[in-house]
């Protein structure tokens, strides 16, 4: 068999896309499966019917990853693809959907041409990646390598107020196989690049080389309610308006810092949250991001600073929480390079490349040799309904991916 | 009957306001009433059946303003106090309910003395003064002076989506009495002053002379959802950046026009308002006032002069909405004089001063003589569950509204 004329059936895969995408769907093309929410159990039962309608034995942890393997001619360690289902509120259908169903993608080609690997090969999905309903994002692949106790996780509460464990057994994806299960060989996770550089640039894929680093936090401010009339500036203490200073800063943060620093405050509560009363207290959300530790560390310094003076000048309170931290992540050298080569290989154009983003790719890199592979988003749109990717692109993604992952097969 | 030996009974006062603050309690001695809510009918009922305990004769107008009429020798114009008992999410136990227990209190005075004056009195009780569930605020009163159409009021949605004539209906309080019903000879409200000036100059009771304009918008910034780790700074079109930044210029504007200028955003609400996703919409309210039109119209001109800089600068478009807006209001010299001289005979230390909050009084002042009584109000905090004012200056209050209105009953 010339395996190197193998190739994905787009088709095939823009269907399973289509239909995934029903589940959940919302106005203008996207997705609401908020993680353990009655849409993603739902996205999980049509995803493991799939696993078993192409012969895979699927296994669920204790966390709620799902693994369907296909087994190699060989009993050793599986090469593992895969990514995640969740999607924030405002999510689009390729994010981490993309990444599991090209995987299924690669296993039916293979079934489909009859071709064995030598080793196993394991499509993984991954429980709550997105992070938008049970802090911290990527809690499924965090746990899975060992990174976050697994009691911990399940006593995460959402933003809702629900346990994660609860939640897990609720949708009956609290399963019995052992953490860490599959621990693979390599791992190779395909992608939306949620950014505009490939889109902007004209290049179709991207071979990930390293990722941001991550840090959130969650700032709440106390201050004090009154009556937005009567009561003079000079005496005020008001929460809001430091809410207001604090997304400000951020903005001046990043322009200071410069490279490729990122901050936003995407999440803001006030309370009482009324047009004629100063607000008693506001908490917000803060999210830091930078390929370079120690300039993550100095924004984060920064920012610290910024709180202390605010507090004093304002006469409020202001806590912080981290809700996650993630340091910048390294992908694995020859693994970036195979991807390369088959993306030149099969006419794709291609380029080394950074992610914004946080993946599961980044927790597995922990155990295991991993990258990604990267496709356009148009217009670097992502976590919005209007996210695409053209099916030829996407078409190129999986058929980089599914050499890749034959490659790594055979070591 | 010497009736300048008159004077209420402030346990009697305490024990009504205790009572009425009963109904929606809430934690730390506070209130949540929203107008027409069902704690807001609750209140309604235990006050009306005050009124007919009282003698009063009770009628509902069908904006659900409820008016107590105590007879006098002759049938002519009455005199009029009073004003509500709504309040906001996080209500003190004064506001407003002080002016309507107040009212009560002086019927309940005369009634004991056997004192008949000789025109009317009317104790009033306005439909949805804060405006925190229906905007405007002050709706009632002013459908009662005729300026807002009563079809427009009813069609008012709530900001829980309820249709303001529904909910009327739904607590009962949709009445049949005509609009304008009692149109007063003069009205005199007794309410805490919600702000500083009286209690850190130690003074017991405040003749308003004047009350600061009120200008309310809404503010709504579309930019676009994206992703939090991969949009480059540059790229973003930042709602929730962009209500941060309208949150601090107001601060400015309040510092560069001075006087009595201030500016509130108490309301912000991002959508998706997720930690990872630059928000695509921001909605947010902006409370600006003064005392003084031509400034308060420059302050509205600067705001919107910035709005569209920010609009260009940062690729996103923003509407605004006009929630409410009142001129700043002069009360009635004689009124004023008349309070004044009755603090004075009561041996009340007293000052004229400027309503910083928006009362039902000024509405009643577009159509007769009308003025306010203030009392201190502790560290100013008002809208608050921690607002207090001490009983003593309640009773004086209470003392000189009586006398007040005795006098102007007698014309």
């Amino acid at each position: 068999m010339r395996t190197e004329a193998l190739c994905v059936d787009a088709d095939r895969l823009l269907r399973r896309l289509e239909a995934l995408a029903q589940i959940g769907a919302i106005e203008g093309g996207g997705c609401c499966r908020l993680a353990l929410s009655d849409e993603d159990k739902a996205g999980r039962d049509r995803v493991v019917s799939w696993m078993r309608e192409l012969g895979l034995e699927v296994a669920v942890d204790a966390i709620g990853n799902i693994f369907g393997l296909r087994r190699g001619l060989r009993d050793v360690a599986p090469v593992m693809t895969g990514s995640h289902i969740d999607t924030v509120r405002t999510g689009g259908r390729y994010d981490g959907n993309l990444g599991v169903l090209g995987g299924l993608e690669v296993v039916q080609t293979l079934n489909d041409a009859g071709f064995a690997t030598q080793r196993p090969l394991v499509v993984a999905v991954f429980t709550d990646e997105e992070g938008a309903r049970f802090a911290p994002d990527m809690l499924g692949s965090l746990v899975y390598v060992g990174g976050l106790d697994l009691q911990a996780a399940l006593d995460t509460v959402s933003i809702d107020g629900e346990r994660l464990g609860d939640e897990l057994a609720r949708i009956g994806y609290d399963g019995s196989a052992p953490l860490g299960l599959h621990r693979p060989h390599a791992y190779v996770e395909l992608h939306i690049e949620q950014g505009p550089v490939l889109d902007e640039e004209g290049i179709t894929i991207g071979a990930v080389e390293n990722l941001q680093g991550i840090s959130w936090q969650e700032v709440t401010i106390t201050g004090q309610s009154n009556h937005a009339g009567t009561t003079p500036m000079r005496l005020r203490r008001d929460a809001g308006y430091c809410a207001a200073a604090i997304g400000v800063f951020l903005r001046q943060l990043a322009s200071e810092l410069g490279g490729n620093q990122v901050c936003t405050m995407g999440k803001v509560d006030l309370h009482p949250n009324l047009i004629n009363v100063i607000a008693a207290r506001a908490r917000l959300s803060v999210d830091l991001r930078n390929t370079e530790e120690l300039l993550l560390q100095e924004a984060e310094r920064r920012l610290a600073r910024f709180l202390e003076e605010l507090a004093r000048a304002e006469s409020v309170t202001i806590d912080t929480r981290r809700l996650a931290r993630f340091e910048p992540v390294q992908f694995d050298d020859d693994v970036v390079r195979m991807i390369e080569s088959h993306a030149a290989r099969l006419g794709c154009s291609h380029r080394r490349m950074t992610s914004g983003a946080g993946h599961d790719a980044q927790m597995l890199a922990r155990i295991c040799p991993a990258s990604m592979v990267f496709v356009p988003s148009v217009k670097g749109i992502s976590h919005n309904p209007a996210e695409h990717t053209a099916p030829a692109d996407l078409a190129a993604g999986a058929n980089v991916l599914l050499h890749t992952l034959m490659e790594l097969a055979c070591q």
